[in-house]
């Protein structure tokens, strides 16, 4: 069976890992060539996945295509699907991701609780608006990796604006970040992995840790798996989807948006669950039956950023403290130059004794930093 | 860092794999231009490595060399090893393993108990030697998957002999085969892995599935595991070792012999172990610490062998029903061609419960075959 994967980076790359497994053949399409995938899928085209003569010439000999990043020409798997490709996720849904606006509007007709918002076509218009500040601003196309939000504090000072068609929402009155990994075969089922939880550094305000599961009482996981479930059954297709939500102080959670791919959120279920999300993602281009989402044992990832001031050749320093730490797992995305704040890689802890992960993670954060060889 | 691996079947094809999760480029060196690791390693030269130029050529630019096969140039090695590269295993481990004769007697030199032997350098003098039958016949050099031994039953009929100088042993008065995978560091850390038990069809007596841990009471795992550590301490090499081991129905072990490589026994740890025998093969090339052999859950591991009577390129059959099984795992070798009692690939199935473990087992059994594609 020939695979075809929109977007060779370090999506594309873990997927590929584990479908080496399977009697499958991996072809990437990535407009980098030296994208992560490109010395390692079975076949590897340099291209651009937004142009749609390239997908749909990537994809015609092709049996299932998937996406590894959002920003690609939907017209294009329209076109695959009509030709009797598996397309996962479907373009339909695909097309509500790909739009903020489109997906916010998504999410109010079927009554999904989401933050309050307006949207303008011209953000000029912010100006006169009766709005109350701060909001922020996300442009309806291509944010990514919180590229494309902007925070406006107050109307005094809009020079920050984005000067691009966006949604303005309400700010969450935030007690916790939280994220639900769904999978949908596209026949009805649906497994999901249990709530993650994004732990801040108190005294920096940056994201610390993603822990799984979560801290939350039950019921209140339970009310996230359920708004995460019916996200993904609306949107009715195939595929691995991340449902990021804010948990308000109120404890109303609202749903943040929705990546309709493999995502960041679900990295620890490599390890820690029966069948990682790249599993699955394997397993619905494949049509094979949902894997298990139970999990081993509690999980915690952090992100490998580049560190400031630091741009080359990247390496990954005091590798060797890092790996006598217990269940310990690092994941270098291959990337060959290193940038401030670029992700380079994540590690996973697993461990049975939540306290040993915690101690084990601040070791972790103590450890290891990607800095550029001098 | 760059590691050059010697072979580039299915045992460098799970290597590489794991691999990728780190900064590292991986050099494979395979005669077979298809060889599964051919298009997915970063570098793959095709070529012998038996042969002590291609393997000092294949070496002498890299930082660090590993096996996947033990029949490889060992001189080659002793070379690049005196070059300041880090060779794993030791060549001087390996030319022990090499030759079943050197390692029968290095098992006699340590009192490590194996079955009585005798040798011969000319095979034709079994007839007027003073030995009981039956006997197993080993070649000295080549021996294989099962190649390589031979069972004489009497004096009559010893036309089935290998021609080759060999060790002839006693047959072990069977209770259970057993086997024990023991990673050693190199400097002087070792860990291993809880024993692995072969359970056979008691019906067919062949190999139904391999189960870790095994079922031997704690006194007797204790025992088998001591012995297996022994083995590599008195090895003195790093790398990863399977000691492969016969309970006789005394309760008294066996040693039959040591595989100086990642091996069948050890391939549930990939799921089962929070540092699978791959990940510490890699470990052991880049000299970082030792991971951590506890496990998750108990597994079994089933061999995917070529159906009887079916030559050609290779299918799995009934995947779908396959992927339903709860806590199973596909490993398909990328093989192009299957052939009878070719392995094709294995599964394991993790469970924390023993005997819906076993029950599964049975249904992989009956589920899936490799056959060639009509």
């Amino acid at each position: 069976m020939k695979i075809g994967i929109l977007g060779g980076g370090q999506l594309g790359y873990m997927f590929l890992q584990n479908a080496l497994q399977y009697p499958v053949e991996i072809h990437v399409l990535d407009p980098a060539e030296n994208a992560p995938c490109a010395p390692h899928a079975h076949h590897f085209v340099q291209g651009d996945f937004a142009d749609y003569e390239t997908v749909v010439n990537f994809g015609k000999d092709l049996d299932a295509i998937g996406i590894e990043i959002e920003h690609v020409n939907v017209e294009a798997l329209q076109t695959l699907k009509s030709m009797g490709k598996r397309v996962v996720p479907d373009p339909d849904a695909l097309a509500i991701i790909q739009d903020k606006s489109v997906q916010k509007k998504f999410y109010v007709d079927h009554e999904i609780p989401t933050a309050p918002y307006f949207e303008l076509e011209d953000w000029k218009d912010l100006i006169c608006s009766v709005t109350e500040f701060p909001v922020f601003q996300k442009a309806n196309k291509g944010g990514y990796d919180g590229k494309g939000v902007q925070y406006l504090p107050s109307r005094n000072g809009l020079t920050n604006q984005l000067r691009v068609p966006s949604i303005y929402e309400t700010p969450a009155d935030l007690e916790k970040e939280i994220a639900v990994v769904v999978v949908a075969d596209g026949n009805g089922n649906l497994v999901n992995y249990p709530v993650v939880e994004l732990v801040f550094n108190q005294e920096y305000n940056l994201l610390d840790y993603l822990l799984m599961p979560s801290t939350l009482e039950d019921s209140l996981a339970q009310k996230a798996e359920k708004i995460a479930r019916n996200v993904v059954e609306k949107l009715n297709s195939p595929g691995v989807f991340a449902v990021e939500m804010f948990l308000n102080k109120d404890q109303s959670i609202w749903v943040n948006e929705t990546a309709c791919r493999v995502h960041n959120s679900g990295h620890s279920t490599i390890e820690a669950a029966y069948s990682s999300q790249f599993d699955q993602m394997l397993r619905t281009l494949m049509n094979l039956p949902l894997g298990s989402s139970n999990l081993y044992a509690t999980s915690a990832m952090v992100n490998l950023i580049g560190a400031e001031g630091q741009t080359g050749e990247a390496q990954i320093e005091n590798i060797e403290e890092l790996m006598q730490i217990p269940g310990v797992y690092l994941h270098w995305y291959a990337k060959s130059e290193t940038r401030p704040g670029r992700k380079m890689g994540h590690i996973t802890l697993v461990d049975e004794d939540v306290d040993r992960l915690k101690k084990n993670i601040a070791k972790v954060n103590q450890t290891v930093q990607v800095t550029a060889k001098k």
